[in-house]
């Protein structure tokens, strides 16, 4: 009966750590999508919000980090439940990431202020942002329903967003050379696709996550790289 | 005797976790002189190093991660002990964080190949990189001796850091506006310098979680903050 009890109190520490997990997933999911959205709009006060919410995903944070720790040491779990806890430690560190690297994006709007890129400039950067906020909901939902099929999906998903992000540090580059009066906001907005290009290395990285929590095991398969930005900066003074 | 032995068992775990964070420091250091006097040597070679040196730091994040929840699970530390394993969790995370942004810089040093910028531009990154492995030195000392008076004069001195990195930027900047041939090597050498940066920022982080080690609760004081690159960036176009 008293393991029974113990065993249903862990179960609910797990579900709670699952539950912190998913919404400290969803705020960084709509930090990206509103930094993106402040940028496209050319609005600084959505910016200001962006960076002033960053504080509410830190603070999840150190609490996953809290509550995984204080369940390790009460219920000293084993194999796939300690993977659990672990998992969740991973992902919370990935998903605070994720949400600094929205920070700097606002930050970024912010600065930007009056010296605004032509709006044509910047549907590429949207563009990557759609991808990654795909990549992200999927791989937050194969946690959620613990899937490993659809966490290797988007394991392997991450070479489109690479590919976006190369093709725009290259449209940047030829603006930049064009006039040197475009060359601050380009930059600025290198370091944003930068920035969104980091936010689909973290939606990998929890995948890998994903997949040690449901399998045990790490990935053993290579996953497919394509160019990067470096490639894009390569040559062209050739 | 059994109390006494477990005990034991329990300060050899500790001390073991403390090693291996120390010898993640040592090779995180290394890797970002390396990183930056490759770019200053123009040695590709030194540079490859880098990048296969990474994985070392990775193995080691992960080893330190099993102890830890092992440690947690097997003992079940109250207090100063469950800080001292939460805090070696922390300082892993940050110093594969560290490793990662030298293994970048190793890239573009190999992505610049024989488009390399003048050596006086990579003066600025270089005096980065010494306060950056100032930081570094004084705060792994710092955890070493848990010393926490330590600690936070590094979490105080992180302010030089981004001074010199805006200076890096504003005189980059004034480099391509000058000349659109200099653009490509000027992109590369603000994200090495961006990269530097961040690193600064994880001395800090790392600061922060000796002084929870030592004194088990959050900094109150609030950390000085001057001008970041941003500001270097922004209303030159004006």
């Amino acid at each position: 009966m008293n393991e029974q009890h113990t065993a249903k109190a862990f179960d609910v520490d797990l579900q709670e750590l699952s539950r912190m997990v998913a919404e400290m997933g969803g705020l960084a999911e709509k930090q990206v999508a509103d930094a993106v959205d402040a940028l496209a709009k050319r609005d600084t006060t959505m910016a200001q919000r962006v960076t002033a919410s960053d504080n509410a995903i830190d603070v999840l944070q150190h609490e996953i980090e809290e509550k995984s720790v204080l369940t390790i040491a009460r219920r000293q779990p084993m194999a796939v439940d300690l993977r659990e806890i672990v998992g969740a430690l991973r992902l919370a560190n990935d998903l605070e990431r994720v949400g600094d690297l929205a920070k700097n994006i606002a930050k970024r709007v912010i600065a930007l202020n009056a010296e605004f890129p032509p709006p044509k400039l910047i549907r590429g950067v949207e563009h990557m942002t759609d991808l990654v906020l795909g990549q992200l909901k999927a791989v937050l939902d194969a946690y959620a329903r613990r899937d490993d099929a659809k966490a290797m999906a988007v394991w392997r998903g991450d070479e489109e967003i690479d590919a976006v992000c190369t093709s725009v540090f290259r449209e940047l580059l030829t603006y930049m050379m064009e006039d040197p009066r475009n060359i601050t906001f380009c930059i600025h907005l290198m370091f944003c696709a930068k920035n969104i290009e980091r936010m689909g290395d973290h939606a990998t990285n929890i995948a890998e996550t994903v997949h040690y929590i449901v399998d045990g095991a790490p990935i053993t398969e290579r996953r497919p790289k394509g160019e990067t930005e470096i490639s894009a900066l390569t040559g062209t003074n050739a």
